[in-house]
């Protein structure tokens, strides 16, 4: 039976060392510096010949250089003869550029997928990817972990009253009908129309919503621009309260000094992407995915599904 | 017959322009932008089915994010129905990680190979390649170009005299021969070595070199601590003036304020790399490679050899 063997690059250090924690294993032993040009230079310093190893690295921002770090480490990793190795992103970068929307765009989500298998990348573990679909990008093994059991959790556990899950377009139905599920809530949807062009959009609600305590849930929040709207629109329609969590805070831009001055009470959120100290504010809560992502790495070196991981 | 078209990216858009102009051809119509995350975003503004496309992007810093708008940018080509992707990349970066040199290294001068072909590049046009090696990493078509006949014709023109030739190491003394018969001049080497480990380099100088003038040539100058160094173990040795020449001016670091305080009157170097405002200083000279390029474009096109170039 191979060793198993968890290594962190730059994006998440304080995840992968909670991950190995979980697991029982020390970090691998390794660094990632630049060149005086900026070019990445890996250092493994331990040999993982013949391991199973698992490198944890988000593409989160900024992005291209974490992808470039991540494909590097699989490069070297490859070389270095481990026998398999494990990519665990729990944020997937460039996951909205997975179709053609317009002539002669890139699908970068693809793109990345090939870039992987390419280095040498042998299976993937990931979180809520944007689109489904992405696991058929890669010709290896996809892990997809979901966000909703630990955000509902949370719910549970805060103990709001008179719930409404609330999806905040109709691609993310889905998910909210999972997470009403298990707080046992009925699903509202916001309906986002543009009456005629260069007209601003209206939001209308699709569900009872006055009275009652609203819980927009997204997959990822990146400039707040839907979701803080949306929670005026709640709020104008009468709810009681506006709560709102994804899975991946992108949070770029605008996006925090939306949220602080938006109607949303508290925003709950994942650590696939890590908060930096300037978007730490006190409306922001963040669980950390490293039981989740520990057990799946368990499971996965012990040849056990994966799946009931879900329920 | 199909048709040509220059595309450029971030790296050398002024470059690319030059280029464009010599062949006879507008630049492509594309843009490079960012979304808010950091994430690239490439929109192709014309049609180029069936078309042979040349794109031009060096891979010099920011090097992760010229590499990831290359990648991107021939996806989109390649989903786009180019007939052939043809990426002209004059300074090829990470060329120096082409060997293990130390176990569990990557090598990703190689990798990058790959990922260029994986995104589906179809031929590579090249300048001074760190390693000859790195050709054979591809296998697609590698034209490679050489920065000797510029650099030479630029110093007969200046009309030095009692010239020799200097390679600064041991692994450049092909470069400085191919400029040495240029100029009829002969050559010298600079042979470091550490005597003992933890004690300073003694710098040897092979050749005759007293009462000459001195032009010391490499293919990469990045933090300028070797050919600075070189230039005062040359006049201590008796040099009546000490020039320097390259192809690739990484310049990083010190480079700049070591080249300004050095012993060298006068760096010259190609485009390649663009030069940042505050990297033109008065000692640097900077060559145009767009007429070399161009006329490789047009013979790859026209299908004749582009070996004639070297001559
Ligand atoms: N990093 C990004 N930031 C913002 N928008 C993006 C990004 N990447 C892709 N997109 C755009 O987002 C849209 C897809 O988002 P969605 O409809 O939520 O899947 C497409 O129009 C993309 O061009
Ligand atoms: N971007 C870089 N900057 C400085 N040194 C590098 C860089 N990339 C690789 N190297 C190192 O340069 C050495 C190879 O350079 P060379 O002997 O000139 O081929 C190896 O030890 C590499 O680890």
């Amino acid at each position: 039976d191979s060793s198993l063997k968890v290594f962190t690059l730059n994006s998440n250090p304080a995840l992968a060392e909670e991950i190995a924690a979980n697991i029982g294993v020390e970090l691998g032993k390794s660094s990632v510096t630049k060149f005086s040009d900026g070019e990445i230079q890996i250092n493994i310093e331990e040999s993982i010949r013949g391991c199973d190893v698992y490198v944890v690295q988000s593409t989160c921002e900024p992005g291209n250089e974490h992808i470039m770090e991540l494909l590097i480490m699989v490069d070297a990793l490859k070389r270095a003869s481990a026998k398999s190795i494990n990519i665990v992103i729990p944020y997937y970068g460039y996951a909205r550029q997975d179709r053609k929307a317009r002539a002669r765009e890139p699908i970068t989500a693809k793109l990345l997928a090939d870039l992987l298998q390419t280095a040498g990348a042998t299976r993937v573990i990931s979180l809520d990817l944007h689109a489904p679909q992405i696991q058929g990008f890669f010709d290896i093994p996809v892990d997809q972990l979901l966000g909703v059991p630990i955000l509902s959790n949370y719910w549970k556990e805060k103990g709001l009253e008179d719930i409404v899950v609330v999806s905040p377009d109709h691609g993310g139905v889905t998910r909210a009908r999972q997470m009403a599920e298990r707080l046992k809530a009925p699903i509202a949807i916001i309906d986002k129309r543009r009456p005629r062009p260069n007209v601003a959009e209206v939001m209308n609600i699709v569900g009872k919503i006055e009275g009652k305590t609203a819980i927009i849930i997204d997959d990822i929040i990146d400039t707040a621009g839907t979701i803080t709207l949306g929670a005026n629109a709640l709020m104008e329609n009468g709810a009681k309260g506006v709560y709102a969590c994804c899975t991946h805070p992108v949070l770029s831009g605008p996006a925090i000094e939306r949220i602080d001055n938006s109607e949303i009470q508290e925003l709950v959120v994942t650590n696939s992407i890590p908060l930096k100290e300037e978007k730490q504010i006190d409306k922001i809560t963040q669980l950390s995915i490293a039981p989740l992502i520990s057990e799946a790495i368990i499971r996965v070196h012990e040849r056990q599904s994966v799946s009931v991981l879900f329920d």
